[in-house]
């Protein structure tokens, strides 16, 4: 559906070109990855703590996937759109606790919520130009 | 060129679909992200070598993002073929570094090391198909 049915919508103005996404989304899954790593290196610290904002990552990141398989595999941009919207709470709530337990873990958390917001718009924009 | 140039290449009988490509790559980069993280979490207690296995990382991350422009962004699975085998030297010498520091970055990276194996492969092929 990347291939065939994506490049058939009708984009906004803004839409970035597609070669953005993959090199985009390589660094947002590493900094989300290293974010997480620093955060699990204090489990035996703060366990609870840890374990709680660790559920939270999985979530956002199993909201993540889904998100993908709404836009592409159902190629359903409003069903996604919805879902971003609840991806992008669990993004900020991960982030919340991320930043509690280790600085730098927040901080690698803020490019991938500024992007998320920005997918929430184009997903919407999408939506509206191609209902 | 990932949707134009790629979908008119001949492709090996073993080529998986194009929609495995996405996922997988994010997984990978998530677990290689989570071991990055920690590593980086051993930098106050084995500075050089947590340094040196974190100069590692950033080489084979760099000669990842170079295969996929060589690659696609220069159409030339060729030079993107003789590059991805020291693309697997580097990260197999990363995969070194951190099983010594940290036994889980070990193991987070032996997916990676599969993957990029079976991609080697993938890549040679096209190359060949496509002489």
């Amino acid at each position: 559906a990347i291939t065939t049915w994506y490049p058939t919508l009708t984009k906004p103005s803004f839409n970035p070109p597609n070669w953005i996404f993959a090199p985009v989304w390589s660094m947002l899954y590493i900094m989300m990855g290293i974010a997480a790593g620093l955060v699990w290196d204090r489990i035996d610290f703060e366990k609870e703590i840890v374990k709680k904002a660790l559920l939270f990552f999985a979530i956002q990141l199993a909201l993540n996937a889904l998100w993908s398989y709404l836009f592409f595999g159902l190629k359903n941009p409003m069903l996604a759109g919805l879902e971003i919207i609840i991806l992008w709470l669990m993004i900020y709530e991960t982030y919340i606790q991320f930043a509690k337990i280790n600085k730098i873990s927040g901080y690698l958390f803020i490019p991938y919520l500024l992007w998320v917001s920005f997918a929430t718009v184009l997903n919407g924009s999408i939506w509206w130009l191609n209902r």
